[in-house]
This record gives structure tokens, C-alpha cells and sequence, in this order.
């Protein structure tokens, strides 16, 4: 039996997907080959790597200006990639310190450029998101963090500026709709909302890019690179990439991004209303900044929140500990998070009887 | 029907492995989940994550100053990653241009730092490897490409210099002993002999370390880092680690490295044997310096070698076109390479009668 999995990401995908995966590595459409031993510059997989960068155009309905790259690396990865590829030696970027994910942007572009960051929810916790900060006139870009994965805060209306937005979306990508002309780059690692660890996708608005820099980018490290090689300068990730595909089908059969973000908000209400109701639970994050996709809680003791996690490892519920710099539980519904999954786990906060 | 799978990477891996792995995709050990959607810190992954370490470090029987990376991005990005590393603003290293992998690393190397490129193969087309040359003092390591993948040519012996070697393994990492003390790092990714797309395995030497240089290195590229966090920064491609988990344990299992060295002496004789004996076909690379990985070999007319295609195709024999800079043919053997494999496509050189 499946057990319903909360983890934060890696993250659950549809059983259908992880079959489908499956059977391709054993023998992809009855070649004879793995999807897995296939060339990065086979027909075969080129199909593979178009059909999802299609796919993505297609669900973000992205204007031919825009580039699709799928590269190795992580998001994590990016967070330098961007501000090298963006920014000259005595440029600046902006930042909302937000969180985790925040903070490793800000040390990542600190070692590349200037960093002007606005404000900081440090204070409260990381428990909303600062809204009150005014935009210096230097600033090439705006980084934001679309969701912060570790204390649960999400920007549902982005800053309005007049700079283009870099986006960390790794947690919400593909999760709804964008308005994508208002980002200079968006990017994401798979394995939340539509894939497994090892890809990550890279939305460039060639608008941004800076026709020259007194920067040296690496060429391994240089948009451009990727840009004109359609992802295949090296070997890709072939195998992420697949899966990646498998769930961008699976995304659009299910009705794409509307429908995504219709699921992300009745799971996150489901749990979010009997969070609210419970005696015995709380939320972390303020209400008009919750994460629909990582919603973090927890119960009114922490002698309460071991049993509630026993209840929940003994009923197949998994993967809620919340990060330890957060404590409590942490929910992690992405696109493959099923509803009946999340009526489990509303229904065993329900029916928890602590013993004290 | 399984194809005999002759490609150059991502390459054939034993059929045992795809499936398990494509078991552990759909249920990992019973645990109702999942190997892909475990959490890169979880203990079943801490447990993958280490066996495959200390596989390595058994296999290669590696001194207590050797670290085990499993890092993201390619070996491609290790050709950046590494000097970024190793040398300081105004220090150099040097390399022997051996063909398309040395071609790459001295470009990368040279966004960097100075570059000494000692000797080249390039007037005789890369068919063999340049060893008269004069090592200048101030290189502060020697780069060497292994094994040159698209020329098929491979060092037989490291050159004998006294400063550390840095080596690109790519492609004949894990398929033969080592003395590994002469080696600053040894960077390998895994789709040729002991995986599949999405996780390069880096070797770090701890005492070719500079203590401290005057380049500031990205902390995600810093090789500390990963040191320091035992590969797990940030999101490892936890389903590549996995695979090559089940291949180390596979190449283990068969009787190491020095069983994989025989199997791949084995396969290659096989192969040039029939290569130099048939008048149809001849060897590109010089005798000495042929590659036990890749055979590149050619057909005496171009006519002939459309029609030896078609005959390898149609008996279920795929991936041993050449790479275009090189043409005709090549076979590529790794780890996952059966020897039956290899005496069908030699039996169907022996029999192939072109129509002329």
C-alpha cells in the first residue's frame, strides 16, 4: 500500500507517474532500450526534451521571447548562475529577506554583486511576508522567493516594480497561472511539483539578459550557452527530464495550471480550516501569507506533537516533521499531492486523542 | 527483446539493475514509497548515500584524506569547478590536448587562469596520446582526460610528473584499479560506467587544496562545502545516487575493479582483433593508445558503412555510429556492457557481405 507522503521534496508524484517512469527504465516504448541508456542526442529523447519544453510554453503560455533550459545543477545552483549571468561587477540587485531560501539567495549574491536587501521578516519568525520596503534606484532586479518551502509563506500578488523579477519558484512552479512578462527569470527544481531530484527548469527572458557585462561568466555557466544548444551543450539529465515530461502530460490532462491552483487551494483550505478549529493545533505563518503548498503547524505542546506524529507514522502518514530551524509539522501538498491524502490527515488531526 | 546497446553515454547498464531500480521507483523496499520521493535527508537515503561512498572508497581503496562528493552538474561543470578550486587569479596549470574532452577543459580552464597546453594531437586527428613534452615549473597541476570518449583514446599510463594530477574519468571511472595518491581530483560522471544522467562522482584529494587563494569561489561551487555538508547542501539527484548505488554494488559483486579491467580487455580485444583482421574495416586510433572503452573504428568505403549500419540495425545492434568530428564507427563498451554483446556485433562483422 502507498503511504501518503508529505515530505517537503523530494516530493510525491502520482502513482501513475512513478509506473510510467518505472516501465520506461525497464524497456521505453517496447525499443528494447531504457529510456535511461537512450543518447541525449537520439531522436528519441530530443522528442522528449522538445515535448516538455512545449509543454511548459504551453502551460505558461510564454511568449516567443522567452527561453526554456533544463539544466543540471539545482536550484541552489541558480542562485549564483543568475546574478552572474544578470549583473555586472558593480551592479546591484534587490531582495526580500522572506526566509531560508531568502537567505541563501542573499549570501549567494553577496559573493557576486551588491545586494540591497529591503526588509526582513527575521523578526517575526519568517512568519508573513514583508510588504512595507521601498525599492532603491539601483536595483537591476528583484529576487523573490515565490514560496518559502521551510516556514510556509507564500507571495500570492507579486511586489509591483518596475524592474523585472528573478523568481526562486522551486515550490510553486507549475502549481498556477503567471503573468510571466513580469519576470526576467523563473526558475525550479523538479522535485516538487513535477518531477524528481536532478533537473531543474529555467524560464530566461532574453529581454533581461545584458547584451554585454565586464563579467566573465563561465561558458558551462552562461545562459547564452544553454540558450543556443537547446539544453544539449552537455549531457542532460535525461532520465529527470523524462519524468519531468510525465508530469507535465499529467499536469495538462488534468486540466493545467487553473485547475492546479484550483487543487493547491481546497487541499491547503481543507487543512488550514482544521488547523484554525483544532485546540490542539496551530498555524505558524499569519493567515494572508500562508503557503498553500507547505503548510506548517503545530500542536499546543511538544509532548502532543510526538504522539500526533506516532498516530500519524501508524496511519501511513508521513513526511510531516517540520523543519528544524521551524519545529512542528510541515504539510507539503504539491501537485502530486492527492485531496484523499490530505482528508487523511485532516481526519486523524480529528480524531487524535492525546493521552496526558 | 533487449538491444545491444553500443552507445557512448548515457550508456547500458546491466538489465538487473534497471530493475531494480525501476522497482525501487514504484516501491522502495516495501516502504509503500517511492525511492524518488524519500527526502534527501532522510536515514533511508543517508544509508544509499553513504553505502555508495564507501563503495567507492573500497573499490579504490582511497586513504582516509580522500573525499567522496556526489555533486550535480555534470563532469562539463567540473571542468570549471576544478580550477576554480585548485588555483588561485594568477596561477596556471597544464594539459595535454588529447582531443574533444581536452579541447573543452582548456577552454574552461582558460576563462580562469593560465593555461600551459604541453602537446597536441591535433595534426594527426587525435589518434593518439602526445607523451613527448616538457612540463614548465610553475603548473600547479596536470589535467588529463582519461580516456578521450568521441577519439578512443586512452591513457594506458598516467603521465609521471611530480605535481597532481586532475583527472577527467568520465568515461573509464570505476573500470580498472587506481593508484589514486597521484591524483588531486578525479571527477567522473556516472551514465557511462556506473549510472545514469544527473550525478557526477568527484574524488577530492584534501591535501591539493590550496588553504586559501585569492579567488573567491561561489560557496554552491566550492568543493568545502560539499565536503563540509557530506554532498547533501543542498537537494542531491537522489535517484541517480541510487542507481549508482546499485551499480557499485553490482561491479562489487562481480569482483571489483580488477574484474572489470579483464571484462574490459576482454571486450576490446575481442573487438580490435576482428577490427584489424577484417579487410573491411580498420582501427582510427594508433594501436598503443586505443581506448578498451570506445573502439572507433571505419569502413573502407562510405557506402560500405551505410550498409553495415543497416545490418547492425536490423540484428538489433544500436549506438555505434561515430561521433561526427570523427566518423564511422564506435563501440562503446563500459561496465554495463555484456561480452555477448560485443561477439554478436563481432560475429556480424565477420558475416556482413556488402553489396557493391
Amino acid at each position: 500500500m502507498r503511504k501518503h507522503n508529505f515530505s517537503p521534496g523530494p516530493a510525491t508524484l502520482p502513482a501513475v507517474v512513478f509506473q510510467q517512469a518505472a516501465d520506461a527504465l525497464v524497456d521505453y516504448n517496447h525499443s528494447g532500450l531504457s529510456i535511461a541508456e537512450i543518447s541525449h542526442r537520439a531522436p528519441e529523447f530530443m522528442q522528449i526534451i522538445e515535448e516538455a519544453s512545449a509543454l511548459v510554453r504551453e502551460l505558461y503560455q510564454l511568449p516567443d521571447y522567452f527561453e526554456v533550459l533544463w539544466l543540471p545543477g539545482g536550484a541552489s545552483s541558480q542562485l549564483a548562475v543568475a546574478p552572474m549571468n544578470l549583473l555586472g561587477l558593480n551592479d546591484s540587485m534587490a531582495i526580500v529577506d522572506t526566509g531560508f531560501w531568502a537567505l541563501r539567495s542573499i549570501d549567494a549574491a553577496r559573493e557576486l554583486a551588491q545586494v540591497h536587501v529591503l526588509a526582513s521578516a527575521s523578526e517575526t519568525h519568517y512568519d508573513r511576508i514583508p510588504k512595507d520596503w521601498t525599492l532603491p534606484a539601483d536595483a537591476k532586479y528583484l529576487h523573490v522567493v515565490s514560496n518559502e518551502t521551510i516556514e510556509g509563506i507564500q507571495y500570492h500578488q507579486y511586489p509591483e516594480v518596475d524592474i523585472p523579477l528573478v523568481a526562486d519558484m522551486t515550490s510553486d512552479f507549475l502549481s498556477k497561472p503567471l503573468d510571466v512578462d513580469r519576470f526576467g527569470i523563473i526558475f525550479a527544481s523538479a522535485q516538487k511539483n513535477f518531477g524528481i531530484a536532478g533537473i531543474t527548469c529555467v524560464l530566461v527572458n532574453t529581454k533581461v539578459l545584458p547584451s554585454n557585462s565586464d563579467r566573465k561568466v563561465p561558458t558551462i555557466f552562461d545562459y547564452r550557452t544553454h540558450i543556443q544548444n537547446q539544453s544539449l551543450y552537455h549531457t542532460v539529465p535525461t532520465f529527470p527530464v523524462y519524468v519531468a515530461l510525465l508530469m507535465l502530460r499529467w499536469i495538462k490532462a488534468e486540466g493545467g495550471l487553473d485547475e492546479m491552483q484550483k487543487r493547491s487551494i481546497a487541499k491547503s483550505e481543507l487543512l488550514y480550516t482544521e488547523i484554525d478549529r483544532n485546540p490542539l493545533f496551530e498555524g505558524i505563518a499569519v493567515k494572508e501569507d500562508r503557503s498553500v503548498l507547505n503548510a506548517c503547524f503545530r500542536a499546543i505542546s511538544p509532548e502532543i506533537e510526538i504522539q500526533f506524529l506516532a498516530h500519524c507514522s501508524k496511519n501511513n502518514v508521513v513526511g510531516i516533521k517540520g523543519f528544524p530551524t521551524v519545529g512542528g509539522f510541515r504539510a507539503s501538498m504539491y501537485n502530486g499531492m492527492n485531496i484523499e491524502s490530505v482528508e487523511l490527515l485532516v481526519d486523524l488531526m480529528k480524531n487524535f486523542k492525546p493521552e496526558l
